[in-house]
C-alpha cells in the first residue's frame, strides 16, 4: 500500500529531473499551471469536479524524507545541491480551484497552481492522478444517478475497482455524485458514508435448501433482511422468500426487500412484485443488481421495471466506457525577473491557452446554466466566477466542505444544467466561449512563437 | 490512503452480514471457493496471472482492531458474540494458486481457497480486488510488449491510473508482463523496478528558446539527455536538438535520444532519423510516446516507424479497452459434519462448476501449449498441474518469487503459447476442456438441485 508519507516519490521521474535542471540552471521564475481536461470522453456531456481535498492535502504535506533522498541519491543522476534542496522542500504556492461538486466542461481549469516553477512542476503527477480518478468516477456516477430518477443507487464496485485506493475514492466520488451509499465498509468508517449489503449467492448455497438460507438470515437480521432470490430459479426464489418470511412477519418484523441479480430484470421485477403483493408483502422492496450501468437502468425504467433501488458495481466503479479523463497540467505563464511570459505549446492537436484564467458562468433568466466564458484572470466579464482561491502560500485557506455538503452542491448544480445537456447519449453541446482578452493573448503569443521557432 | 491495518474492513458489508448469520446459525462447515474469470474481455485471448503476493499477505495478516470493532458495533446490526469472534479472527485456511506470470484462460481457478466458511467468505472482496487489478493490467501490458517486438516499453501511466494504489500496482504488473520499467519513482523504490524519464513540454516552454532548454538540460544530465522535440514544430525541434547537442558531444558526452510525443509518429520518426544521422548522431535513439497502445504500436511498426522504445501511458495503465476482468469467487464445495456438499448456482448466464479443482496443461511435441483440462482435484489426468499449494493453515508455504523471476516466468510462458493465440484481434480460441469427473459431478449436481428447487 502507498503510505501518505511516500507521496513525494509518487511522481514521474521526469518531474524530478526537470526540477534538478531548473535548480542547476537557476530557473526560478513563478510559474502558473492549469490543470484541465482537453476533451469530453465518449457519451459524456459535462464533468463533476472531485478530488480537490486530496489534492490540497497533498500540497500542504509534501515532504521528502531520508529514505526518499537516499533512494534518489542511489540513482546516481542527481547532484547533492539539488538533493539538499529537496530535503527542505515545501510547497509555498497559491491555488485556485473549482469546488468539488462543480459542473464543468473541457478546457476550463479545475486547478490553477501558481508557485516557483520547481514546486509547481513537482506536483504535476499527483495532482493529475487525484483529480482524474475522482472526477472520472463522480461524472460517471452522476449519470447513473440521473438515469435512476430519484431511486436510490448504491455503489457495489469495491471487488473490481482498480485497487484499494480506487475502492475508497469510488465510494467517495459516487456518494458526492448522489449515490445513497456504498457496500465498502471502510469507506463507511473513513468517510461516514452509509453502508449497505446483505447476502450473496454463496450464502444461499451454504444451506441445503434455499428457504433455509432465508430463514437463517432473518433470524440474524430480523429487521434488515434482503433476500437474494436468483440463485436457482428467480420466481420460485421469490415464492420461497415469501414463505420463509411468514414467521418473521408473524413476529412483528418486516421483510425489507428481495434482490434480483440476473436475468430479464424488467420482466422478473414485475412478476416478483405480483408474488410479493399477493403474499401480503407489498411493503417489501425490490432491489436490482447485476452488471448495471446508466444505459441499462434507463432501459429498465423505460420498460416499466418495478425496481425500488439499484446496486451498481464495476461499470460505475471503473467508469467502464470512459475509464479516464484526458486531464493535463500545462504551463500557461512564467514570470522571471519581472518579465511576464505567458506560454503555450503548439504540438499537433495539443494546443493550449496561455495565461492565468477565471471561468465565468452565465445563467438564463430562470437561473439555469446558459454558457461559460473562459477569460483571463482580472479581465472584466459578466457571470459567476467558478474558480475560488483555496490555497495561499502553501496553506489551505478554504473550509473543506463535508461530503454531505459537496453532495448537495452537486445536486444543486446538476439541477441548473438544462435537460438537453444531461442526455446519456447525444446530449447537446454546452457552449464554452473564450473571452476577447484570452483570444487576443492567444493570437499574439501564437505569432510570437511561430516567429521564434 | 488505505492503511494495511484497515484491510479487514476493506470489504463489502454483505461479507460481514453473511458471516454474522453463519456465526449465529452455527454454520461451521469447511468451504472451498474458486476465484476465476468467467469470460475473456473483448480482444483478449489469454490472461496473465498477477496479484498473488498481495492476496497471500492479506490472508496472512487479516485482523480486526478495536477501531474496526467499534465502528461495526456503531452500526447496531451485529451481536456482541459475533463481534467478539471478529476480535480474535484469524484466517486458518489453505490456498492453491496459479503462480504469478502464469498464462491462463476463463473458468480456470486462479485461487482455490479452503477454510471454515466464515473465513473463506470474509476474504472474498479483497481477493477479487487484488487479483482483478494486477491480472487485468499484466494481461494488457503483455499485449503492448508483444506488439512492440523486442523494443523496450516503459510504463508512463501514473498520472492517470485509477488512484495511487493502482499507480503502484500498474508499475508492478506491467513490469511482470515485460515492460522495461516505469516512470513511477515510488514503484522504483518499493519494487526495485528501473525508472525512466527526462523532460515534459513545460520544461521546454520554461526557456525563451527551445534550444536553450536542451542546452540547460544537457548541462544537468550530460550523459542522460533525451530531448522532447515536439513542443512547437517537431522536425525543427529535432534540428535544434542536433545543434544544441554539438557542445555536449564535443565534450565527449553522447545524446541519448529524442522523444516524439505527437503527430504522425511513423513519418516523423523517419524524418527525425535522417536529421539525426546527417548530424552525426546515429547513436541517438528515438523514443515515442503519446496516447500509444498495442494497436497503435503494431500499426507504427507495420508502417516502418524508426522507433527504438515506447512510452505507454493511460491506455495501458487503466486497460482502456477492458478496464476489468469478470472475476468472481464462487462457493464450489461445503463439507459439513462429514457430509460433502459440492455446490453450484444456476442463475441465468452465471452457472458455475462445482468441486475442488486442478488445472492440467497439455503440451505438444515441441513443448508448446496445446490445451488445458479443468479437472477435479485428485482426478487422474495427463498434463502439467498449474495450481500449486501456496498457503497451509493460514501460513504462506511457498517462497515468494522476485519480480525478476516472475517476469522471466511470464516471458517463458508466453513463448510457449503459439502465435495464433497471441494476435491482438481475432486470435484463435485456446481449447480448455472439462474432465470426465467434473462433467459427471456437474450433471449430477444440476439434476439434484433442479429436483430440489
Amino acid at each position: 500500500m502507498v503510505d501518505e508519507k511516500d507521496f513525494a516519490l509518487l511522481t514521474d521521474l521526469y518531474e524530478l529531473t526537470m526540477c534538478a535542471s531548473y535548480f542547476g540552471n537557476k530557473v526560478k521564475g513563478i510559474a502558473a499551471f492549469d490543470l484541465f481536461i482537453r476533451d469530453l470522453p465518449q457519451n459524456r456531456s459535462y464533468f463533476i469536479a472531485a478530488g480537490l481535498e486530496d489534492a490540497l492535502n497533498y500540497l500542504k504535506n509534501l515532504k521528502f524524507n531520508d529514505e526518499h533522498i537516499k533512494f534518489l541519491k542511489s540513482k546516481k543522476i542527481f547532484k547533492d545541491g539539488f538533493l539538499n534542496y529537496l530535503k527542505n522542500f515545501k510547497f509555498t504556492g497559491d491555488v485556485f480551484a473549482l469546488p468539488e461538486g462543480t459542473v464543468f466542461f473541457p478546457n476550463e481549469p479545475i486547478l490553477s497552481v501558481t508557485a516557483p516553477i520547481i514546486e509547481a512542476q513537482l506536483a504535476e503527477t499527483f495532482l493529475l492522478n487525484a483529480i482524474n480518478l475522482q472526477t472520472t468516477i463522480a461524472t460517471k456516477a452522476s449519470r447513473v444517478v440521473l438515469a435512476a430518477k430519484q431511486k436510490p443507487v448504491v455503489d457495489f464496485s469495491l471487488r473490481r475497482t482498480q485497487g484499494a485506493d480506487a475502492g475508497m475514492k469510488v465510494a467517495r466520488a459516487s456518494y458526492i455524485a448522489g449515490c445513497a451509499g456504498t457496500s465498502n465498509v471502510l469507506a463507511g468508517m473513513k468517510y461516514k458514508i452509509p453502508v449497505y449489503g446483505t447476502m450473496a449467492h454463496s450464502f444461499v448455497m451454504a444451506f441445503e435448501k434455499e428457504e433455509e438460507s432465508f430463514e437463517a438470515y432473518s433470524k440474524t437480521f430480523p429487521d434488515a433482511s434482503t433476500f437474494l432470490v436468483d440463485t436457482y430459479d428467480t420466481l420460485k426464489g421469490v415464492e420461497k422468500a415469501a414463505v420463509a418470511t411468514k414467521k418473521l412477519e408473524n413476529q412483528g418484523h418486516k421483510l425489507k426487500a428481495i434482490r434480483l441479480d440476473s436475468g430479464d430484470l424488467a420482466s422478473l421485477s414485475k412478476s416478483a412484485r405480483r408474488i410479493l403483493d399477493k403474499s401480503g408483502l407489498s411493503h417489501a422492496g425490490i432491489f436490482a443488481s447485476g452488471s448495471l450501468d446508466e444505459y441499462k437502468i434507463e432501459e429498465l425504467l423505460k420498460k416499466g421495471a418495478v425496481i425500488d433501488a439499484f446496486g451498481v458495481g464495476t461499470a460505475m466503479g471503473v467508469s467502464k466506457d470512459a475509464p479516464y479523463c484526458d486531464v493535463v497540467y500545462k504551463l500557461v505563464e512564467l514570470s522571471d525577473h519581472g518579465r511576464l511570459l505567458p506560454t503555450m505549446k503548439l504540438s499537433k492537436g495539443k494546443v493550449t491557452y496561455p495565461g492565468k484564467k477565471q471561468v465565468y458562468r452565465i445563467a438564463d433568466k430562470n437561473g439555469n446554466y446558459a454558457k461559460d466564458i473562459i477569460a483571463l484572470r482580472g479581465e472584466k466579464t459578466n457571470g459567476q466566477q467558478l474558480l475560488a482561491k483555496v490555497m495561499e502560500k502553501g496553506e489551505i485557506i478554504c473550509k473543506m466542505p463535508s461530503l454531505e455538503k459537496i453532495r448537495e452542491t452537486t445536486k444543486n448544480n446538476l439541477s441548473k444544467l438544462p435537460e438537453k445537456y444531461k442526455q446519456l447519449k447525444n446530449a447537446a453541446s454546452y457552449k464554452v466561449e473564450t473571452s476577447r482578452g484570452l483570444i487576443k493573448l492567444t493570437l499574439k503569443l501564437n505569432k510570437t512563437i511561430r516567429e521564434k521557432v
